[in-house]
């Protein structure tokens, strides 16, 4: 499989990924810079890919103990040896989230985060002309409901996805509290594209709906170069945190 | 009882309302300026308290024709009043919501608008010193469904409440798509306190996720005068609609 070899975070983290198919860009670095770990070290990045969220988690919080499940032979393999060669201590597991490895499935997490494909969620398929592989079969629903199984009570689930999907994720985070909502928008004035979405588990705590974070300058495309804001910029090239 | 008469769109809905209990502010004039009539004329608003959000929306849109239902009889009471003091055609029903008047239940609408009491909100009653009557047993959810059934199909429904309970609404909003949530926000950069939420029944749309709505300008109150931001006086003095 050809592969190219990618910097994130202003080089902190280098990862090699497919150089077709899913590719991470700023999606993964915007969930691994919400998660706080001073609620919680151990967290599991689940359909963690290459293994760009748990990496660049691992730059900005190197006392997190950080476990990764990925179904895709190929990805958990690049996973551990992007692990190996950022100089990162990770347990990347192989197998289905449905059926995970007994390894995992014996363990809760303090934080679980996830950046779920987009084709895998079903319920949205009209938005995707991507085939499904055949192991692919985990609405986004189950998806969340079996993530949720490898949280502690009163842990915390992190999720970044299509702003599109928010009320699939909601209706999914049963016996959840302390919701909080970060929409994600390209420019300010702007629909969001994405969201970030943090639950507590078992916590009956009101959700809270933030402001939206912005990604661009500006409110219409007017140069090829970067036209990050400031707060995006700090998050994407020097590892700040995203306060969720 | 005691009423007090109040001013809503500049004057040019007057209403009298009790001068003690629940009290009409923004969020019904909100509410009915978010209502697009050109999406179906015949409207419904349920829990309709005095009537000010349906006066609000015949002020701004007399093509609409308007029925409300309020179980509180000396709401309903004061609604009919409203109507005739202020020269609108409303039919004003009283009764539960759970139990609808026969004449009310034969019939579905084009759109229902609900700004509900939130102290009917029982999951989220933590929130809430206020006693519940003992005809109020209503919570969100079920509140939801049952104003649901009133929408014709393809029909829509549009709700302002608290933003904390956005997870409770969206989790009621079953066989709904084309959502659409506003996050109202008292400053720019502020949690928002509020959301308007519409659904369009059996849609599969998907949903999205507008800008928030700003209602106050600067970032801290400094002053006990006025501080609606422009698009806020728009709506609340000028009778402007809110795109939602």
């Amino acid at each position: 499989m050809k592969t190219t070899s990618d910097k994130f975070l202003d080089g902190r983290v280098i990862a090699q990924q497919p150089a077709h198919g899913y590719r991470a860009a700023t999606d993964p670095v915007l969930l691994a810079a919400s998660i706080d770990i001073s609620l919680g070290r151990k967290v599991l990045d689940v359909g963690c890919g290459v293994g760009v969220a748990s990496l660049c988690l691992a730059a900005r919080a190197p006392d997190a103990t950080i476990s990764g499940l990925e179904i895709q032979q190929e990805y958990a393999a690049l996973a551990s040896q992007n692990a190996i060669d950022n100089q990162v201590n990770m347990s990347i597991y192989q197998g289905d989230l449905n059926a995970p490895p007994s390894a995992l499935k014996d363990q809760v997490f303090d934080q679980v985060m996830t950046n779920p494909p987009f084709h895998r969620n079903k319920s949205l398929s009209q938005n995707s002309g991507k085939a499904l592989a055949d192991h692919e079969t985990l609405d986004l629903s189950d998806w969340i409901t079996l993530s949720l199984r490898r949280v502690r009570p009163q842990g915390y689930f992190t999720m970044i996805h299509m702003a599109e999907a928010l009320p699939n994720i909601l209706q999914a985070l049963v016996n959840c509290g302390g919701i909080h909502i970060l929409p994600i928008a390209p420019r300010r004035g702007h629909v969001a594209n994405r969201v970030l979405v943090r639950a507590r588990k078992l916590s009956k705590t009101p959700a809270t709906i933030l402001p939206p974070f912005i990604m661009h300058r500006g409110n219409t495309h007017v140069e090829d170069g970067d036209s990050f804001t400031k707060n995006a910029k700090k998050i994407l090239r020097d590892a700040a945190p995203l306060k969720i």
